[in-house]
C-alpha cells in the first residue's frame, strides 16, 4: 500500500473495522485517491478519518447534491417552528408560480419532487445555475413536465432553488442565510451554502472520473438526449452546459451556494449536521424533533423515478436512505451527491454519518464504498448484526 | 423413491397430471418431506394428495399468513351483509385509531395494506403477537411508516389484528368467532382460528428450513437491518423475536389463533374454503356473491411492496393471485403462507386450490413447487392450454 | 445481399446514415422482408424509404394499434376546439357508462388507460371486434377489473372504442368520419380509419411471425392464461379468438377501420400524420398547439402496466415515446403497432416519424430494428450526439 492510501484520523473502541474497511476500500483506488469518512453514534464521533495526498479532516470539497440536506434542514426547522407549512400550496407563498396548471401543488409535492418543473426549456448558463433566484423565476413560469400528482422525478439541479423561494418569500431571507445561522455557526457544523473568501484555502478542486474498462461495472442507463427528460434535468439541453463535476471549482458557484448543489463541505461537517439534527454531539438539544424527522423522512415517493430511469425512494426533501442500505433504520434521511457524497441520520439505531471524496466515481452519485462503509459501521455500532447472524436472515420473509 | 415420498390420496378422472406432478416435486426433496394439495372444480373435490411420513389428508399444519385469507373472507362477508363499510373510516368503528396522522384511513385502505401500520416501534413478544387485541391496541397508537396513500406494504404479523379489531368494535364479537362460526361450522371447513384443544392431536408442528448451497438459489433479498421496516414488519426489532417457523409451534399461537398468522389448517381445510367461497360444494350456496368476490380481488395496490422490497399486488385482504400465478383467471383471489402455504379461488376457471407442507422453504413464503402444480391443475382443467399450443401464444403482446 | 433487400426511395443530405441502418436491418432479415420507414425534420420529409418485394413507398400495411394515435389526434382536436374536456366524466357525454362503480372515471382517465375496461368477459367475435359501437357498448355495462384510480394496463383491443363512443356521443359524428374529414383529406395523411374500397388495391396483407431460435431471445412473459387479465385484453378469452396478425386482412376490419387497431397506413401517412400534428409540411398551420400537444405528451400513467406486466408509460391516449427512446426529446408521443409499426411525433428535436413492416416480428410490438433507426435518426438531426460524444456521457447521474 502506497503512503498515500494511509488512512489518517481515529475512531472509537470498537468501530475499527470501520476504519479497516476505509483502508481496503482506498487500496482498492488509484494512489491519488482522496476521501474523508466520519461517523457519529448517540452524539459521540465514532469514525473521524480521511485518506490521501492534500487531503485532512479539516479539508473542504464540494458537496453537490449533499447541498439539499442542508437546504432542507433549514425548511425542517421552519415547519417545524410552524412558519411553513407542508401542505400550503406553493403559490401561497410564491404567487407568481400559480400559472401553467401550477396552482394547486404544495410544499409537500414540491419537495417530493413531484411537480414536474426538473430544468428549464431553453437549458441555464453556468451563472444562472449559481443563482438560486434565476432558477426559481424561470421554472416558476413553466408548465410542469409531467402531470402533478402521476409520477415524480429528481429535480436534480434545481429542487433547492425553488424550496429556497418559498422560503425567502415566507421569511424574507435565504435558505443560505437561514443555515449559516440556524446550523453552521450555531452548531459548529462545517457546511457552507456560499463559502466565506477567509474559508477558501481549505477547499479542494473537484476532480474528474477517470472511466477504465474495470470500473465501468456498473449500470449503464440508455444514452438519453439531450432534450430528454433526463437531460433537461441535468441541464445538458444548454449549449454551454458545464460538466457536472467542474461545478464546485468555480468560485462564482462556492460563492453563492445555490442550494441544490453548490454547498462546500467536509464529511465531518455532514456528519455533524446530522448528528446535530436528531441529538447533541455537544449536550445542545437536537435541532429536530422526533415528529419533525419522522414527517421529513416518511417515505413520499417511491418507484421509477422520471429523471434517473431507476427505482428511488424520497421523503420530504430528502432521500429515504434505508431504501438504499436496507441495513439501515426505518426513518433514516439525508442525501447523497454526484460526487460519491453520502451523508444521512439514521434515529432508530442514532447513527450519523458523512462521506466525500475529491475524484468523480464511475457512475458518479453517491460512491459504491458506501455500501462497504455503511455495513461496517452498522455492525460495529450493533453487535445483533454480525457474520455469525444465520444464513437464513438473509432470505427475506414473503408469504 | 423412498416409500416416504409416495402420494397418497385420489384425483379424478383426467387430474392425474397433478397427481404426476405432486410426485415429481415430492422425490426432488429430502426423504421426510411432508405435504397436502387439494383442488376443486365448480365444487367437486379433483385433487385429494398427500405425500411423507406422519402425514395424511386429515393432518394439521400451520397456516402461517394463509390464515389472512380466512380473517378477511369473514370481512368480505360482514361486507357483504352491509355490517361493514370499505370506504368508511376505520376511526368510524374504531375512535381511538384516529391519531397521528390517521384519522383518514379507510377500511378499503387498511385492508389493501396501505396504512404505513406495519409493525411496532418495539416489537413484540411471543405472547403479545398471539393476542389480537393487544397488537391492535399498540398499533392504533402509532405514526404510520409512509405517508398515508404513497405507498404499500405487507403488514405481515398484523394486517388481521387491524381488520379483526374493526370487526370487534363492529360487531362485538371476534374475527375468530365470526369465521369458526360462519365458515368453519357451517361448512365443514377445516381451517381454525384458533385451535379447539381436542383437534390438538392432528396437528403436525412445523420444522425449519433445511438451507443448503443447492436450495438457496432463490432471489436474495439484501440484508435489511432489525430497525428497518422490513425488520419492524417481521419483528426483528424485538430482541426475544421468536423464528417465524416456530410460531404454530406454541400452543398459545395455536389456541388464541392471531387471524394474521396463527391459523391452523388442513390443505384440505385451505381448498374447501375458497371453493365455499365462491361455490358450492355440497349444493349450498356460495358464501360470496360474485360482486363480492369481485370487490375483494380488485387489484388495490401494486407495485414496489416497502416491506418486502419486491413487486407485489393485493386487492382488499388478499393477493391478487393471477398476478403470481398468470395462467390463472382475472379475479382469482388467496393468500399464501411463509412456510410455503398457497391458498385461492379462481371464480373464472371454476377453482379452488390449497396447498400446504410442513418444513418452511428456502426462501420462505409460497413454495415454487405451487409454479409446478397450478399449472398442471390449470391445464387439466382447461384442455385449450396445453405443450401443443402455439409457441407464439409464449410471448406477450405489446404493440 | 439479394435483389429484395436494396432500399429504395430517397434520403435528404444529411440522413445517408438512416439509409445505410434500414439496410443493415434488412440484410439481417429473411428474404421476403418488406418495410417502409419515412421521417420528417420541421416539416421536411428527409426520409422516405422502403424495402422488399411487392412493396413501394405508396403501399398500405395494417397499421395495427398505430390506429390509436390516430384516433386520438381526433380527441386532441376537440380538446383543443373546447368540445371535448379532458377532465369532464365519461358519463357526462355517455351517461349509460355510469354503472359498475365507473360513473366517476374521466375522459382523462380513460384515455391513460386507466379505466379498467381492457376487455370483455366472454371476448369478442371477429366482427364485434371490427365494431366500435358494438365494443363500446359491450364494455360500458362492465365493472371495472381494477379499482379505478390504483392502476393502469393497456386497452390493447378497445381504447379507441371508448373514446370514439364518447365522440360519437359529443359530436354525432364518428371518430373515422372526424379523422377522414380533418386529417386524412385536410392534409394529405395517408392513414385510413375504414378503407375505401378505391383503395384497396395499395393494400399488402399482413404476414404472421416466424419464430426461431435465433430470433426468440427477447424477453419471454410468463404463459398467462386465456381468462387472465392480459388474456381478456388480446381476446383470447373468446373460442374464436382470430389472431392478432390476421386482423387487417379481413376486409371488415379494412372497411369499418376500427380505432384502436384497424387503421391502414403507409410510412408516408403515418409519419406525415405526426408532422402535420406539431408542423407544418406544407406550410400549413400545425394541427396541434404547442400546449395541446404538450398535454396530450404529459406522462400520466407510468410503472406496471397490469395488462403487458411490463413498465410501461402513457401520456393522453399516446405513448410517452421518449421513455422507450430515450434520445427523444421530453414530450415526444405517438404510438407503436403489434405488427411492428413504430410512429411518433418529438416537437423538442422537430421530427415525426413512421416505420411499418409486413410480417409480424417476434415477439410482436414495436419491431427492435426502431431502436436502430430512431437512433440514426437522431445523430442525423442533432450534430451533438455523435460517437465522439465522451463515452462519460452514458452514465447517467444519479447523485
Amino acid at each position: 500500500m502506497a503512503e498515500s492510501h494511509a488512512v489518517r484520523g481515529t475512531v472509537a473502541d470498537g468501530f475499527e473495522p470501520v476504519r479497516d474497511e476505509f483502508a481496503a476500500v482506498a487500496a482498492a483506488e488509484d494512489s491519488d485517491f482522496a476521501a474523508q469518512v466520519v461517523a457519529y453514534r448517540h452524539g459521540e464521533r465514532v469514525v473521524d478519518l480521511w485518506t490521501g495526498p492534500e487531503i485532512t479532516g479539516d479539508s473542504l470539497l464540494g458537496a453537490f447534491s449533499a447541498s439539499k440536506g442542508a437546504a432542507h434542514l433549514v425548511v425542517a426547522l421552519l415547519v417545524q417552528d410552524g412558519v411553513l407549512d407542508l401542505d400550503r400550496k406553493v403559490s401561497h407563498y410564491w404567487p407568481e408560480f400559480a400559472v401553467e396548471g401550477k396552482q394547486d401543488i404544495t410544499l409537500r409535492e414540491l419537495l417530493s419532487h413531484r411537480a414536474g418543473l426538473v430544468g428549464a426549456d431553453t437549458g441555464f448558463t453556468l451563472d444562472e445555475l449559481a443563482d438560486d433566484r434565476i432558477v426559481a423565476e424561470r421554472l416558476g413560469r413553466q408548465r410542469p413536465y409531467w402531470r402533478p400528482g402521476s409520477a415524480f422525478g429528481y429535480h436534480a439541479l434545481v429542487i433547492s432553488a425553488l424550496s429556497g423561494e418559498v422560503v425567502r418569500r415566507a421569511t424574507g431571507r435565504t435558505i443560505q442565510e437561514h443555515f449559516a445561522a440556524r446550523v453552521r455557526d450555531a452548531r459548529a457544523v462545517d457546511v457552507h451554502l456560499g463559502l466565506p473568501e477567509d474559508q477558501e484555502s481549505r477547499f479542494l478542486s473537484a476532480q474528474p472520473a477517470v472511466a477504465t474498462p474495470g470500473r465501468a461495472g456498473g449500470p449503464a442507463a440508455p444514452e438519453s438526449g439531450a432534450n430528454s427528460l433526463s437531460g433537461i434535468a441535468f441541464n445538458r439541453n444548454h449549449p454551454q452546459n458545464p460538466e457536472l463535476w467542474t461545478l464546485p471549482n468555480h468560485r462564482t458557484v462556492r460563492a453563492q451556494g445555490p442550494a441544490s448543489l453548490g454547498g462546500v463541505a467536509s464529511a465531518r461537517g455532514l456528519a455533524r449536521m446530522y448528528a446535530a439534527a436528531i441529538g447533541s454531539p455537544d449536550g445542545t438539544a437536537a435541532l429536530l424533533k422526533p415528529d419533525t424527522a419522522a414527517a421529513f423522512a416518511q417515505i413520499h415517493s417511491i418507484g421509477h423515478d422520471l429523471v434517473t430511469r431507476e427505482q428511488k425512494a424520497f421523503g420530504v426533501g430528502f432521500h429515504a436512505t434505508s431504501e438504499v442500505y436496507p441495513v439501515l433504520g426505518q426513518g433514516a434521511f439525508g442525501h447523497s451527491g454526484a460526487g460519491g457524497q453520502q451523508a444521512f441520520a439514521d434515529p432508530r439505531n442514532g447513527l450519523a454519518y458523512g462521506y466525500s471524496r475529491r475524484r468523480f466515481p464511475v457512475p458518479n452519485g453517491p460512491a459504491p464504498e458506501n455500501h462497504r462503509l455503511i455495513r461496517a459501521l452498522h455492525a460495529a455500532a450493533d453487535g445483533r448484526w454480525t457474520a455469525s447472524s444465520s444464513d437464513l436472515a438473509r432470505w427475506i420473509v414473503v408469504g
